[in-house]
This record gives structure tokens, sequence and C-alpha cells, in this order.
């Protein structure tokens, strides 16, 4: 049976041949950087966007690989074309990109190359499963906010993706205490909303938008659809520090991420946000952003089904 | 050629086939806990502690194994015996345990199992390539303080030995603008000194030795083996906040790591430490732990060769 | 039937006449500080060093009363005699000093008296309830890390038994929703373990007895008879920053406080500690302290009941 | 005598009768929330913005009171309607609501229910003593920073209008050492400016008004009035971390609450603000309020004298 | 040879003759204010703008002068006069106001008057060096974050410019570790990124000038001209917490003080910021500045040479 | 008449010409470091501490002089032979030492050598006014905690003592609004009693001496005789974080510091430290302190007279 093609380090190969040393820095020390992007029609969104993020990730790493980004722009082309051949019409891919700081020399022993370390880049892509955000999409999610504490820019700034998560690990086993579903909603040090594992917080009030500010937050690339359908639409957007009474008083919420674009939020800590639903802007918002990628976001999630394998 | 085992999720495989899927969240997350156990005269030294302290790391991660720490010091053995038969007599194994928290369903998309995670179990070893430190050994090396920061225990607790240390990676950026063979010791949030990359941090002022509290840094083995020499020897060990201005004005300083034992560090951020040479408490340690250990851990160090791969 | 007395401002009247007017700023401001001595046997244990913190207490708030210590003692054990009187034998009583700011002149309008604000002081008792504490005694409490953090000394000074705590109220919602039955275990800024809503938290790691620092708590009287108990039985007892690393990894851990002296706590946020039961260290400070009052405190809560209209 | 009603837990009692028990947590846990609202010609001034606040505040606490904001309304209304018949007619009601968490059985012993906690409501009034406001009207009120901090949101969110407030009581200590009638100007655990014990701080820099931001304040209805008048004057207001170095440069400042609508600020830590008497914009602003409710809100002031029994 | 002169404590003195006593506050606690002011064609740049800062650097500090704002003025000018003279046609000058404490009695034994401290004021100027900026202005000067941390401004507030600069000279000392000619970015406390020794820090991101806020540093007479002629342009400026995730991936960045207008930055700590040359917004800026001051404040600099004492 | 002789780069030269050019970086930057030593029957105190202190702050601040530490005590006891000649033989001289960074050559203008930065080397001295302090001795003095917070280590470390001093003049500006007498308390940034202006505060509870943690302190010459002097007596000294709570409930509490030895402190924030009488535990120390010095320190200054020239 055919299966889908990763590139790593220059080749692309199939994806159950894909791995990493474990003296891999990226294993070693979690120094990766990361980016996700998402297909709609099969069509990446917004891919130069997510590649030049991935770029500015490495500047600040110091990881110099030699592909460059148009290089980087094609090959994830190459590699979403060759994939999607594999999906049913209705599938959509998420691509992933990571870059990590090489192979570990000490560790790897004659292994080893004894060489200058070089980054370990690696695209590869997964069908989304739509199916599993279905329930979320249409009651929202219970965002929770565990003791443990995001990561500080001072030691990790959180304007790159990268992948030293291990407080968000850390962070869901408290989440799941308070439901097995439940989201985790970091807090900075000083007790102002960040972001979750996996997306953007925004929440609505009295007709604006609000977003915590970029100090603590990953500037995301469906955070900015939403400025910028915001814009168009004339809904103001204002970052501002924010805490938990701001959230549990919100008129709505949601999480802005690329493989779900936006999800809505409709508890906090057991309270509930606004209605308890799906609000207006959130539902505005997704609207225009289905004519924006020319398909119904929310229908093709909602008409989605787990594969075989995963029904009982 | 005959090459080195290692042990991964139950099994005794060749190294050259170690590796790691891209799905497994310790990388995707950096969701790995670790330790580090040395041999002497190829016997692991102090093995039962690094295990223990991998199960504590393991037990704040909430990550399961069905392996007993009883059951994973066998293995350990067991792959001491397997690798030091390829060893040369007078090299050592350095013995590598790494547990993630296992295979990120979504990521894997058609590859994934759909089951609960479990988590990817490893334990890896290579020969101690103790040319490497001939030199820091003798001269010492170089602290430098990189104005990023050490990820506080509110975030993710550094007493777990854990693999989400992209900070890490950043800090060395820094130090190595300084001095190419510069080592970080980071500050934590308060401009406290913590411990290296790889080492903790400790020095000593009128004959007392002086360590920062563990609030900040991992209780290393090697660190609670200088304490139980000193005590020994009644030589007085203390705990308290340390900043550079203790560090810059010490009689001595060094580091404490499994690898090494002890490393001399006689300079910080350009400023000499005491004499800038090894000094007598260093030594006295030195020799109490050649004498525990049965061999003579400095001259073992000195008289070590590059590989000739390594050799120009 | 016969009621309790309460002492208030000054005279004894029926427990059920007792009420502070909502002008009090103990209830405008919170502005009150408070003891809690329990009786065995009928004799409160311990009353000078209760009395005496809480004249330390109103000296940081400057709360200026004329009732001197000695004569607050004498009022104590005053109002010890009358409410013991209707107790049944086996029953002990909990007795609460507290003292506020006095009447907000400016609320009472024409009710205010338009003088200086005078201290409104207050003592009085109830029986202790031990049937509701009997599980925990059993199984130990399970203790949860909420969100928010506790209040720091350079807001209020928790080494004053104050009541301005709707901190604690916050934090047993997010507890709560973990565990109904869960106690919170507060977290200063920097995510050191600090103390339960009602109780000091004490745990045992190889053998020696550690406690939070006294700048995050109070410095509980039960707290000081355990350092006290230990001191006899050569345990020892160190003060130092507490991490959930090390409360997951202790070996014992217990609450103290005076109404049920001390309690086991065997879970932190689902994670078992030690050995998830009563440990021995806990158990031979209790046969300790119950030598010390001349009564088998756990027998006397386990023999306790309900009182008929709370069984079902 | 007549005397002024308070509406208490479900009826409408004499003030003389209205005292809370001494184990309500209001008084045990200072676990209450509160709001102020005051009339102008005997209509209480936006008292919806008051009534729904304390719904947040009560959202945030998980207080679930039956009562709907609208019968709290109407509730409002009708002891506005009593108490106001017993006033002379150029005085105002300040009308308070408070809401407590309810008895804490446990203290109550056989007083207690045994039941559910159950939210303890009030609403009470009481003559606004203008008199007492009359000089600080003229010359401005001295403001001053004591060495203790503002709670920071992390322990309790100061955008809730709650009780928990000893450390104001601590923080007018040490500024009525400064000066008997200074005003304590408090600041967050960074130095910027919050609030008063009783007030939003606002100053004028360059013809803009000046606030902190919502991270530290009550978002108070007053300041909102500020907020609505200086935009419908063109006058500028922006949120802003400042700091006393500000303030003591600033042109104005002024404190807005309720019961006063603005005061002036003249001096800060012995350093005068601007002119050293009320500003410009103070006064346009005090102006247009004045329309806005249709009587001279600082005539109605000068024109108070106190009650007799005050005089002497 | 005619030297320049000096105004100190009421009297033009030669410059030669110019000292403070040891015993003067300004040495024995840094207790100075001080402020910089250099000319354009011999005259001095928006000078009241820097007399009016240096008031209220002094209101902050109580300093108590008898000169008032328009007499200081009018010294600064006359001393201009009398200090032109001397200059070479294209030399410009760089003036300096600083006011001290005054006289530390204690310390001054029998030199002392006994009498109140009476501040110490002096003006002063110097021929500014243009030669030494030269290669910055071509190449652009490379930005260094040292560990130590700028003073936060609940200790000293930065709005002022004063002297207690103990922390930029320890900046130093690690920033010429990195780049003997590179120049201290200080972040604050929270790892966000303030000002060097001498200037304000600017950047530029998608057309946009990004400033950190005032909070942390001193709001600049030369940053002050930029958002004057950015608004003339049309360029937006904004102020925001930046951390050098933002400074390494701006488009451009410089820095704006007196004595050079603007300076470009292209690196940061070791990585090049934006093209890595002066970029077109520092470009548009400097012409318009220019255009504002009559000269080509560019070419004026690369004219310059080095004193004939200088040149090897 | 005779005068004192100052030590200023290399000669002794009449106080009277003691000065330091006005771009010293002593005046420019506060980058000085210093030290202070007291005389008993004219013999410099522990001068040997006193000046490899300096040269400890020296080598933090990478001030590079020639002189050695040997030739400085040298040159130190010469300066004192000179200027004790000219004492009375009950009065005591203090001596100062200070460096500064040396000459900024930019502010010199043509009057900067062009070279290197040199050290500025002075030793001074002064007749202790002990007169100044008669009242304080026998009644204490009282200490104020201002809203400004100490500079924290990780900007400039306390443990040297270094003249960057702002925030203590801007202390003292709020200490003396609350009493003209008044000695500032600094409290660090988390509100932990640390130092005050020129002397460290130690107090006593239950019989032991309690001193704030040397992280946020000068490890002071004084405190270092308290120390020994405490140990010889068998009275236990510890060091832990102390807020102000601690010290108004203190038994005693006093200032160490080089002029005076040790000053009661005898109330903090208007609140009464123990009897508000020096206390015994002081008394003692004092007695011991004057045996190992062979004078009776209390009795030599309440001897001491005001200079003639200061008595009204």
């Amino acid at each position: 049976m055919p299966e889908p093609v990763v590139y790593l380090n220059g080749k692309f190969i199939p994806a159950s041949k894909a791995s990493i040393a474990i003296y891999d820095a990226g294993i070693v020390l979690g120094a990766t950087v990361t980016d996700f992007t998402r297909t709609f029609h099969h069509k990446p969104f917004r891919l130069e966007d997510h590649v030049h993020r991935l770029y500015r990730s490495m500047k600040y790493c110091r990881f110099h690989v030699e592909t460059t980004p148009e290089e980087m722009i094609e090959l994830t082309l190459k590699l979403n074309r060759k994939n999607t051949a594999l999906l049913k019409s209705h599938e959509e891919l998420g691509i992933i990109h990571f870059v990590t700081a090489g192979i570990f020399q000490v560790y790897a022993g004659s292994a080893g190359s004894g060489e200058e370390m070089t980054p370990t880049v690696c695209i590869h892509s997964f069908p989304l499963p739509f199916y599993i955000w279905k329930g979320a999409y249409r009651k929202g999610v219970h965002l929770v906010t565990p003791s443990n504490r995001h990561v500080p820019p001072q030691c990790i700034d959180p304007k790159m993706k990268y992948r030293s998560r291990l407080h968000y690990w850390l962070a869901d086993q408290e989440t799941h205490l308070v439901d097995p579903k439940g989201v985790s909603l970091l807090l900075d040090l000083d007790g102002n909303v960040t972001e979750t594992g996996g997306a953007n917080f925004l929440m609505v009030k009295d007709g604006v938008i609000k977003s915590p500010t970029t100090r603590n937050i990953l500037p995301g690339v469906s955070r900015q659809t939403v400025i910028e359908l915001a814009g168009e639409m004339g809904i103001p957007f204002v970052e501002q520090d924010l805490q938990v009474h701001d959230v549990c008083n919100a008129d709505e919420a949601f999480l802005a991420t690329s493989p779900v674009c936006l999800m809505p939020a409709t508890k906090i800590n057991g309270m509930t946000i606004g209605s308890g639903k799906p609000g207006p802007i959130y539902k505005k918002l997704m609207k225009a952003w289905s004519k924006l990628v020319g398909l119904d976001i929310v229908a093709q999630i909602k008409a989605s089904k787990p594969p075989k394998s995963k029904r009982k």
C-alpha cells in the first residue's frame, strides 16, 4: 500500500522510515524549531508566512541551513503534491516543518561524525483528523489554568515555535484532573493568560476582540488571519494583559490555530464563558474565513468521520 | 564490525538502528526525562541513585512504565556488559537512560496506533571521550553567564533531569561569542547562579564548599558524592543563593557531573577565580573519589587520546 | 436549652446573639486578625502561645486594645469553663479569638458614633467536629495546587493570622474541580509550596522533616509543637523552599493545625505521596503528642460520631 | 424615630438590626464581594453598571445567588425609595451591596445548619457625608505610596470589588505617619501605580488623561464615566503603566470614585502635583458630570454641613 | 591658550579648574541628575526640553535649586556663546548639565559647612568628537545584551536622567568580552529590551517604528524628535514590550541620542539585524532631521577628523 | 593652620585641594567602589578586611589598579599617622577609600588624555562626629521602610561597597516625611528587609541574632565582628529572609556599621521594637567589642561634644 513521504535532510523517504537518531539534539535537548501549515482544498494556507516564521525561529537559534526559504517552500509544495495524492478528496493535510540543532556528537560515540553540528531538517504531513474536533466545534472546549506557568521569554522566547515544551505536558497532567478533555491555558509568571499548548487564545468583550500581548505568545498565523478578517469587517482587535477574570466574564472566547482555524472555548475553570455556546463574532469570522479559502470550514469538519480502525 | 547495543522499548538492538519516530513526544514536545551514569573499571557508579532519580522524574511527569526500577537496573547492567565487551580496557562507558511520553498520535496520521500513549524507553551508551576534557582538567573551564535565564521550577522543575533544554542551546549561542570553549552558567530569574547545561556548580570560600540551593538545580549524584566525601573529610558543605560576585571572589570553583566527576572552573566572565588553577579542595576531592572507585580518575583522563579519526 | 457564650467587646453573651454590625471593618475590609486554640481534656493547649501571636498580629496592624494578654487569657479560660460545661465528656472545644479594626464610621451613617475606631474583640468556641476528619485521618487528604497564588508578605504578611483570605476561597473553587474533598496547597509567586487554607504543610524525606520557610507561612503553634517533639525524638527539622516535585517524591507529608494536630496528606495533584498511607514519622509524632496531652488523639477522633442531625 | 432599612437575605429590616453572624465567611475569610452606588437627586447613578459588576465579581467567586440582576436592581430601587424618604432634600444616599460566601458551618457548631453554604446578600445605604470631603475638594488630597504593595491579580483579581483588603488597612498605617489625612496610593509588585483604597487614580499630562492599566485596578464606574465624558469632549484617555515619577510631574491628578465622583489630588509623597490646585481638566470633567446628572456636584458638596453631633 | 568655561555653583570658571569636592554627594552617593544637549550650527537643539527634563528629575529627587528654568537656559546660552567662540566652524558642542545633592557634611569633617545641603550645579561643554562615531554611522553598532539587568523604576526611575549608573559600567565589562566595540543593550528584570548606556533603542518592523515602553527608559529628546518627524512623514510609532527575538528579526534598528541623533544598529548578539546595513527608515529620518536643523548631519560626521593628538 | 592630607592618585595633598574632575566616571556614572574603616585609639580597626573587600569590589568592576593590597594598607597607615597628628586625643578617624573608573575621555574634550581609562584612587579621612550619634545611642533610631526598593544583585551586587546609591537618597526623601531623623531600611523587590544606607540591619528574637541573607546586603565588617563576638559568647547567629513583621515583633534590633559599631534601633514605621530601649544583647555585644578594642565605645561617644562652630 502506498504511504506518504517525509522530507528528511535532503531526501524524500517513506513515512515508515522517518525517524531521528537518538543522538539528535532534537531528542537530547529538545533543541528544535517547528512550524505547522494546513491545506484548504489541498493547497497550503499562507505557506510563506509559516516558512518565514520558521526562518525567524532558526535565526534566533542560530540554526544555519543551506536551504533557502524559497527552496523550503518548493520542497513543501512537492511533499504536499505527493502526499495529497494519497488522500480522499474531502481530506486535508497538516504539514509539519521541524529543524533540530543536529547530531549531538558526544553521545553518538563512534557513530558520531566528529564534525560540526548540522541541523536536521524535516517536513512531514498527516491527514487532519477533523473527526476528533467535531464535538469541540459544536460545544466549545473547556479551558483550565494549571498551577505551573508558561516558560517566560527571558528563558525561551515564545515568539519562536519551538519544541522544548515539557511544561505543556506537565500542565496537561493537572488540567486532565479537572476535565480529561480540558485544554490547558497557561498563565505567565505574573498570572496573565498566554496561550494553550497548540493555539492562540482570543476573546471578545463588548464587540472588541482581545488578545494577550505578543510578549508571551506565538504571533500565530491563524491569529494574524483573524486580525486581517476582523480589520475587513470593522471589528476592533486589541492586545492587552488579560487575566482569568477577563476570560470568565468575556462575551466569547476562541482558540486560533492552523489545524482548526478557530475553535470556540465555552468554559474556563468550570465557569461558563458568555452564553456557553459558540458566539456571533466567532461565527462571523469562520464565515469570512470559509469565504477566503473557498470552502465551508465548519461543514468540512462536521462531515468528517473517524477512520474505520477507530470506530467501535 | 561489532557495534554496541541499544535498549529500546523492550529490545536490545544495534546502535545503528536506534532511532525514534518523528511523531514521538520526545521530538514533538521535548517531553523526555533522562539520566546519565558512568562506569569506573566498567562498573556503573551509583546506578541505583540514577535509576531512582529517573523514576522520580517519571513520577512527576506521570510517565507510567511497566518496567520496575529493579528491572531497569538489570537491563542497564546487561547493556553495560554487552557494550563493555567492545571497549578497550582503559575505556569507560557513559550510559544514558531516557523515557519520552511516547507516540503523539495525531501527528502520526495513519501510522498512529490510535491507542493511549505509552512511554518510549531507551538505554544506550558511548565510550566516554576523555580526550575532549583533558585540557579543561588541567586549566579549568571558563564560565560565562548569558543574558537569558534558566527555566524556573514553577514552569519545569529542574530537580527532574529533563530534555526540554532549548534555553541551554540559546545560552550557549551567547556564551560562545565570549569564548568558543566557554561553558554557560545560567542565572535564575533573580540573578542567582544555577547550573550549567551539564553539571552542577560548586565553589569554595574560606574552606566551605558552597552550592546553589536545590530550588533551581538538579540534585546531582556527583554533587551528592561531593557532599559525602566532604563530610568524611570534615569539609563543610552549605547551600545558599550565590551570585556572580561570589563566584569571581571564590577561592575555587568546579563543576560536578557524571562523565567527569569534577572539572575545575577557573574563570567567570573573563575574571580569574582564585589562583586561576585547580585548587586544593578540588584536588582533595578528586583524590578521595579516585580512592572510592579504585582508579586514578585524573590520570585516566590525562592518559586518554583522541580516536585516530579525530587526530589531524 | 442552654447555649454557649460568646465574649464580645467586654461582655459574655449567648452565642445566638453574637453578630457583628455590617459596618464593622471586619466585614467592610476583612481587617481582622484571629487565632485558634483547641482543648485537650477540656484544657486549652498552648493558650499563651496563641494569645501572644494574636497580640503580635495586632501590633503589626496597629490595633490597640485595652485588654492585656493576661486578661485575654483569663477571659478565654472563663469562656472555656462556661462552654465546656455544655459539652459531653468526650468532646473538645475549638476556641476562636478575633479582633477587627472596629466600626467603619462612614458606612454606619447616623448609626456611627463619630468617634475614633475601636477594635471589635470577640472570643467564641465550638465543639470540634471530629467526625468530619475521621476519613482524612485514616486515608490522608488530597492536596491540590490551584493556579492562583498565595498573597505575598510584601502585601499582607502571612506570619499574622489574618482574615482577608478571599484567595483561599478562590483557590478552593479550583481545587474542588479536581477533587471535591481536595485541600488547596497554595504556591507562592515563585512556585514554592506555602500552606493550606487552615494548616501548615510539612513533609518527610530521608528521615528529615521539611517545612517551607516562614517567609510565606504562619509560624503555627502545631508546627512549633512538631519542632519540639521532633527535637526530643532526634528527628531533624529544616526549613527550605519546597516545590511540588519535592512533595510528590516525599516519603510522607502531613498538615499541622490546631483542630486536628496533624493530618496525613497522601496525594498531591493526583500523585501518591510515599506509600499513600499515613507514614511512620507521622505516627510517631502523633503518639508523642498524645502522650504530651495525656489522651490518644487519634483514638478520640476515630471514636467520634456525627451529631444525630447530620446522620442520614 | 424612623430608621433606614437594610435588605438582608430576602428581607427588609431596620438598620439597627442589621448584623452578620460571627460565623459568616464574610467575617471568617473576608470572602465578600461588594459594590457601591450613589444617588444624584435621589436617583441611583448607573445602578445597572454597578449591579452587573457585582454579578461579574460573584461569577468569578462562584457565589451562586438566586436573585437575578434585574431583581437586585428592583430591590435596590425599593431600598432607595424607603431610605430616601428619611433624607433631607439636599442629601444623597450611598448604597452598598455586598454578598458573602455564607455561613462557615464548622465554626457555627450547633448553630450551623449543616447545609451547603448559601451566600449572604445585603443591601444598605447611608447619607453621603459630603462635609467630610469639603476640604479635599477645595485643596486636593495628599497621595502617599506606602511600602507594602497591592495584592496582585494572580492572588485576588482587583477587577472584582472585593473585601479582603487588610493590605489597604496596613497601607494606611504607613501613610498616616506621613500625613494623617494622606490617601494611600498603592504600588503593584513592579512599582507601578495602582489605585487607592477607595478610588481609581487618574492623571493628566500634556492634555491626555492617563490611567493605570486594568491589570491592577478596579474598572471603576466613575472612571468609566470619565472615559465617556472625555470622549465627548475630545480629551484623549490612555491606559499605561505609570510610576511615581509620572505622578509628581503630571499636570493634574484626581481620584475617581462613586461617593465623590472626582476628587483632586494635589500632592504625592510631599511633592506638589502640577499647580498644587484642582486643574482645568478636572474642572471641565466635573462640570460635564454635573450637567449629566442635573445638579452642581461641587456646589452640593460645598454646601454640606456636618451633622450637629459632629460640630464642636 | 584660551580654554572653555564651566559654570559651577554660580560662577563661570576655566575648565581646568572645574572639579568637585570629594565630599560631594555626586561622588559619595552618585546622587546626581543630568542632561545633555547638543548644538547644530552652534545653536543648542531643543534646549528647553532638556532643561525642563532636568527640572523634572530634580523635582523627583527633591533637589531644590534657586536658579529658575529660564535662568538655567540663559546661563546655558551664555556658556554656549563663550565656548563656541573657541570652536572651529565645523565643530559643535555637547553641553552637559548636572546637579548633585551637594556636600555630604559628615565626610567633609572640618571642611564641612555644617549647613543644610545645597545642590551643586554645573554646566559644561565639549566639542562633539564626531570622528569617533564615523565608523558606526557607516556600518552600524553591534548591540550586546549582558547578563546583568537595568535598574528597575521601583528602585530608581529611568525617566530621570541620573548618574548612579554602575550597572552600565558592569554591563559594558560583559559586552566588551563579546565585542570590544559592542554597545550594551540592557534588559529589564523581565527580559524586555530597555536602553543602552547612552541612547534610546528603536527598531522598525513592517514599516512601524517600535520602542520599548517608557516604564523602563528615559523618554529621550532625540526619541521625541523621531516621534515628531515620523508623525510628519506618516510613519507609525508604537511603544510595546520588545525582546531580543524582536530585535534580531527587525527590519532595522537604531539608537537615538543627542550627540549623534540616530545611530544605526546592525547586529545583536552576533546576529545581523535586517540587511546588516543602515536601513531606509533610518535614512529618511536622518534626512528629515538634517532638514529640520539646516545641516547635513551625516555629512558633518563623515567629514570629521580626529584631533592631531589622536592620529597615529 | 595645618590641615589633613588626602591621598589622591599617588600623592598626598592637602584636604582643601582634594577634588575630582567633573569628567571622572565617579561623577559621570557613579562608577565608584569604596570602603570605610574607623580607628580605635587611633589604630584602624580590621583594616585588612576593609582593604580586601575593596579589592573584591574592584575585581568585580574590573578596575585594575597597580597598587597592591599591601601597598594600599601601607598608604592608609601613613595617611592615618599624618591625620591623627592633627586630632585631639579623644578623637578618632573615619578613613575612606574610594576608587573610580577614571576619567571619562569623551566628556573631557581637549582636557582628555585620549588614553585608556585609569582608575582614580583616593584615601581620605575625617574625625568621627560622635556627638551626632549621642542621642541615637541612647534612644535608638527610628527605622522607616520607604516605598522604593533596594537595587537587586542582578543589577548591581550589594556585596560590593559601591556608590551608585541614588536609591538611598530617594528612600531618605520618603523616610524624612515620616520622621526627619528616621533611617531608611530598604526592602528588596520581594519585600524582604535588606540594609540601611549606611549599615547592616540585625535583630534579636528569642536569644538568636538574625540577619538578612547576604544576597541583598553588604557583608559588613562590623556585622562580621558581631558574628565573631556572638560566637565567642555562645549567642546563635542566623541568616534568613526577614520582613517588617519580624522586625516589629523582634526583641531587639540594631544597626552594624564601622563609624558607630552598633546603634540600637527601637522603632520601625512608628511601632516600638521590643522594650523601645537598647536591649541586653546589644549591650553585651558593645561591652565585648569595647573589650576587644580596649576602650569603652559607648562612653567615648557619650563624652563627645559638637565642635564649637556647631553649638548655638
